[in-house]
C-alpha cells in the first residue's frame, strides 16, 4: 500500500520518510521509496522512483525562472507524466509491503495544483499522513487550524488523511498538545477566552469539528527518535483491513 | 488601510497588486506598495517597502540552501524584524490612502510559519483578499475547498478574509463559477452526485458552511483587464466603515 507524507516545508516529511522506512525494514517489511520533491538537494533514503529524473527546480532556475516560478513550473511539466508515475508507484506497491511517498517541499504544489490531486486519484486507496510541527501551535485557534487542515486535505485529495504532530522530542509538555488536539470540548472552551476575530471564526469552526470530521485519531511522533512509529504502522494496518474507519 | 493579497504561487498576487494599485491611483487615491516575497525576481510596481532589502531566496541558495530550505529560512531570518516591518507599514498607512501588501510567493510561508501571523497581528485591522485561479476548480468539492480555505486563513491570521476568483478573463461560463461559489445549497446538492471519499467530507463540510461562515461575499476579478476592481474597492470602503460585516 502507498503511504503519503504531506505537510509544509520544514514539517519533517523527508526525515520521516527515511526514518519510518528504516523502522519498517527493521520490522521485516519490504519498503519502496518515492520522491516527489523537485527541489530537494540530497535525500536520506534511496528513492526507487524520483521525479528529479524528469525535472528539477535548479534546472528551471538556470532557464531563468525565479524560485517560486520554478517550483510551480516543475509540477506543470510533470503533469503529463502523472499516469506514468502512478503506474510506476502501482508496480512498486506490487513488489513491496509498503511504498512511502515523500511529497513536494512546498505543500501547496501538491494540494493546490493539479499534480497531487491527479496522482493521488490515480492510486488505489493510498493513506495520507499530514505532518505539522509544534512550533506553529501557539494559540488555541492554531490547533483548530491544523485539525481542519487535515479535513481540507482529505476533501481535496479524496484520500483518508491522518493528522500527525511531528517533532515530539522538542516538546516539553506533551499533555498540553494532546489535550488541545484530541479533546474538542476542551479546545472549544478555551477558544471562548481568546480575543475576538480569529478566535471567533475558530470557535464556530471547532464547535462543528466533531460533527463534520470522521472519527480520525491524531498521532504524535518524533521522526528523530522513532517515537510513535508503531502507531503509524498500527493505523496503516487498520486502514488496510478496515478501509476507512480509523477511530 | 492595509490590503493584503494572498494566494498560492501563480494565483496572481503580484499582478493584482500592481494592476489594482494603478486602478486606485487612476481613481485619485494615493497608494503605498509593500513586497513580502523574498523570492520574486522582478516586480511590476515600485515597492515602498521590500523585504528583499533584508534577505533574498537567491542569496540563501548561494549559501548552499535548496530552494525549499531557502524559502523557509528567509522568513525565519525576517521574524526578528516583524515589528520593525509592521511599524514601517503603519507609517506608510498614515501617508497613503491605501497600502497594498503583496505576500510571499508560496502561501504557506505566510500562513503556516510565524512570520505572516505575527505581521498581520501587529497591524491595525488589515483586510485580506484570498486569490485563487479557476484552473483549480474542477470538481464540486474544489469549490468547497476554496470557500473553507478563506475561513481557515481568517482563523489563522485573525483578519477578515474575502475569497476572490481571479483570472476571470480566462473563464468561459462565469455563471458556472458564480453558482458553485455563491449558492451553498446548489453546491451541497451537487456534492451528493459525486463519488464518495473526498466528496463525502466536502458534503459534510459544505452543509455547515452557511452556519460557520460570516456573511462574506465572493469577488470575481481579472487582474489582466481590471474587471471587478470596483468591487474590491467597494469591499474595502465598506470594511473601513462597518468594520467586519461584508454581506
Amino acid at each position: 500500500m502507498a503511504i503519503f507524507f504531506t505537510g509544509t516545508a520544514g514539517s519533517g516529511k523527508t526525515t520521516t520518510t527515511a526514518a519510518f522506512g528504516r523502522y519498517l525494514e527493521g520490522e521485516g517489511y519490504t519498503v519502496g521509496y518515492v520522491n516527489l520533491d523537485t527541489g530537494v538537494k540530497r535525500l536520506p533514503y534511496r528513492a526507487d522512483i524520483d521525479v528529479r529524473e524528469f525535472i528539477t527546480v535548479e534546472d528551471l532556475m538556470k532557464e531563468g525562472y525565479g524560485p517560486n516560478g520554478a517550483i510551480v513550473e516543475s509540477y506543470e511539466r510533470l503533469r503529463p507524466r502523472v499516469s506514468e508515475l502512478a503506474g510506476k508507484i502501482g508496480e512498486l506497491e506490487g513488489e513491496r509491503d509498503y511504498v512511502l511517498v515523500d511529497t513536494p517541499g512546498q505543500m501547496e504544489s501538491f494540494l493546490f495544483h493539479e499534480f497531487g490531486v491527479e496522482l493521488v486519484g490515480n492510486l488505489h486507496e493510498p493513506l495520507v499522513f499530514y505532518l505539522f510541527s509544534p512550533e506553529i501551535l501557539k494559540r488555541p485557534q492554531d490547533f483548530c487550524f491544523v485539525r481542519f487542515f487535515a479535513l481540507m486535505m482529505e476533501m481535496r485529495l479524496g484520500a483518508t488523511t491522518v493528522p500527525v504532530l511531528n517533532k515530539l522530542d522538542t516538546v516539553g509538555d506533551i499533555e498540553h498538545y494532546r489535550r488541545f488536539l484530541e479533546d474538542m470540548n476542551y479546545l472549544t472552551a478555551r477558544l471562548k477566552f481568546e480575543p475576538p476575530m480569529g478566535a471567533y471564526t475558530a470557535y464556530r469552526l471547532c464547535s462543528f469539528l466533531p460533527e463534520v470530521s470522521a472519527p480520525v485519531r491524531v498521532l504524535f511522533i518524533s521522526a528523530r527518535n522513532g517515537e510513535g512509529f508503531e502507531e503509524i504502522l498500527d493505523v496503516a494496518h487498520e486502514y488496510r483491513c478496515a478501509c476507512g474507519d480509523l477511530t
